[in-house]
């Protein structure tokens, strides 16, 4: 596979949280799959290289998704009637049981896999099922389609439907174990991650166990983190132990610190809970569909990103109905206006430039030095191409990207690389 | 052109605001552009009709845009950063501006009019700007699209810059009269409509005038309604003879009654203009993304439904950046949730079916006997091709509604008529 090479193009990128650097007309180089550099002129050293001239085309690093569930795509746009809890036990529990089924999990994953594939995100922290076969299944296609990923079984061993809910603390952390033993070297580009569905469906003891494998293993987790006003109050009945929720998976070890971690949401974030996250250096995936869809509220984007928490954007499907990362800058954009008008105006909206830093660097960072080009970063880059979208008169490059992300669709993907290799275009 | 035939498929129309009716593989008959009924078996009297076979293809009404600003569409999904008054200034008026040159329209118009032929949308109320000569240019396109819709030359005398702001209110009403006598038998499907831009564009005398020819001609009225808290002040300020906004309207005869009128937005109704709204029978267009994207607010959308108040969608290009009426139906439930969960819980989210009759049969009531499948109402019908969406299983017809509404776009646009003339498909 070609690792060394050259694209033409309007190139933007992360300057920082809140700035974007735009090098029009230039030659953005690849080598050994690191970004060497953007260049003006293409400098001698890489005029060997295969140069990709994509013309008046924008270049932008490969947009990341940090929260996104496999087995909902098949039901994306569906079920859109309820709150967290009732809609997790009427839609997303049993959708995810039939994924028992080998047959219905590769015609699902497929399906899932393809779009992934296909639209402008190069990595993701997947949710699988609680099922092993099925989530092997899904990595196996995860790592041929060229994507960079993070799975997760699902950990679930209490308050599920039975078809869902494993037997017991123990089967289910040798479920785990044994599925990390068979995936941790398997792949390349397609890792285990540890996935406590959320406190609610974890007992003490498999947390305890996933709190083990993770030192045990080094592997990151992903989970879910105060969504749900319904939901918070619950894991404080079920967690007596701990001041807020974070410090239940704190408790276990299953919250940032040497345990990468990845939280959905937080929504509702408490004091000290908002202090621990920023401590603990845990990832925020902001899902602003996904917590309009179910009625779950307006996360405090603005006070994360001011107090530099790590944070980046989820599709969440199918909390969210869409699997675009450019639909959820769009949303993250507009909620953050109804939280400026509704909840407080300390909280001054979040713009485009720091829209697309969550969505590329914010989250890239959980992958290392991913989601900018510069020198040294893997080599994620999306082609986009507006021809599509007519209008009357010229628009600066920073115009053209704001309306790729508000009126574009996979439409206007003209090519995608992941880590220095080509997927098409 | 051909007006009696029949389309075969399964067919989705409102029964009543909250739920709608399906009938699958079934018969809909249209007879001299109307509608003569809905078959499970082709009775014999129609047997004669060309057949339209659209196998197992979604068949809606055709929906409606009760506020669009078509000289905005050129820039759609920008300048998403300001408040109302101050995205006006910024944004709004400098490209309106562009419009007096007819070349520039001519280009900017043959973009915006091309979309609305392609979309779901079978008829709008548009918003052109203040220039006679481009507003005719837009409805002799229209003219020529096969929608039907209402066209406003805008009216502003006050509060624009100055290329915009028309001299004096002498000059704007012998404008607005002289482009009335033009076009009000010029089109059978293009009709005008008076538009006061809003309260704070419009002098007294020029509503004075506005209200008089309301009466002589008889034409609608569309305009703006307390959408932006800061906009109600101002208005507050401007007409001290008015208690509150819609009756500045109400005081010159341009707020329902005699004067068929839709206003857009109605964010924040005061309690007396909710009731006088009702009780005149204005149609409030409802802009979910517009009010989102300039930070207006949320309309209290389920206090205007069970008040049987009118109420359509609007797109609001471009305080919304999507000219879909699918999007604006998403974004209808989205934003009842977060107001659900944000202000009041008075106020139930509203469902799928809700949002496809105010679609549909809630705007197009403004046209007349418009929006539904029932017998001596005008066909408008778009049929929907879900092949693109895949899934590892079957939905129901309300389940595909659904997944087109939230996942589709215009590639699920397999057909369009307007009033029996088939547009495409």
């Amino acid at each position: 596979m070609q690792k060394n090479f050259v694209v033409k193009g309007n190139i933007i990128s992360s300057k920082n949280p809140s700035e974007l650097a735009i090098h029009e007309n230039a030659f953005l180089v690849c080598a050994e799959g690191l970004t060497a550099g953007i260049f003006p002129e293409l400098p001698e050293e890489y005029a060997s290289f295969p140069l990709y001239d994509y013309g008046k085309c924008l270049i932008i690093p490969g947009l990341v998704d940090l929260h996104v569930h496999a087995p909902q795509y098949t039901y994306r746009g569906l079920g859109m009637d309820k709150e967290l809890l009732d809609w997790l036990q009427t839609y997303a529990f049993p959708e995810e049981s039939r994924y028992e089924d080998p047959d219905y999990a590769e015609r699902a994953y497929r399906i899932f896999v393809e779009k992934m594939r296909t639209n402008a995100t190069t990595r993701a922290c997947i949710f699988a099922t609680a099922h092993v076969p099925a989530t092997l299944l899904l990595m196996e296609m995860l790592e041929k389609s060229g994507l960079i990923t993070y799975v997760g079984k699902v950990s679930m061993d209490r308050n599920a439907p039975a078809p869902l809910c494993e037997e017991s603390p123990a089967v289910a952390a040798a479920a785990v174990e044994k599925w990390l033993k068979t995936s941790l070297k398997k792949y390349k580009n397609t890792k285990p991650m540890l996935t406590p569905r959320f406190i609610p469906s974890c007992t003490d003891d498999l947390l305890t166990s996933l709190g083990r494998f993770q030192k045990k293993y080094h592997v990151p987790v992903q989970s879910h983190l105060s969504e749900n006003l319904s939901e918070i109050a619950w894991v404080r009945e079920l967690c007596p132990y701990s001041s807020d929720y974070g410090e239940a998976y704190e408790h276990f070890g299953l919250f940032g610190g040497n345990a990468p971690t990845v939280m959905a949401h937080g929504v509702w974030p408490g004091k000290r809970e908002f202090a621990r996250i920023k401590e603990r250096g845990v990832y925020i995936a902001h899902c602003p569909q996904s917590n309009t869809n179910i009625a779950s509220g307006i996360a405090p984007v603005r006070q994360y990103l001011d107090a530099g928490i790590h944070i980046g954007l989820g599709s969440d499907v199918a909390g969210g109905s869409s699997d675009s990362i450019f639909r959820a800058m769009v949303d993250a954009i507009q909620v953050s206006k109804l939280r400026w008008r509704l909840i407080t105006q300390d909280d001054a909206p979040i713009t485009l430039d720091e829209a697309f830093y969550m969505a590329t660097a914010g989250g890239g960072e959980f992958f290392g030095k991913v989601g900018k080009f510069e020198e040294g970063y893997e080599f994620d880059a999306v082609v986009l191409d507006d021809e599509n979208l007519p209008a009357p008169r010229e628009f600066s490059t920073h115009e053209r990207l704001e309306r790729i992300v508000y009126l574009g669709d996979d439409r206007n993907i003209a090519a995608k690389f992941v880590a220095g290799r080509k997927l098409f275009g």
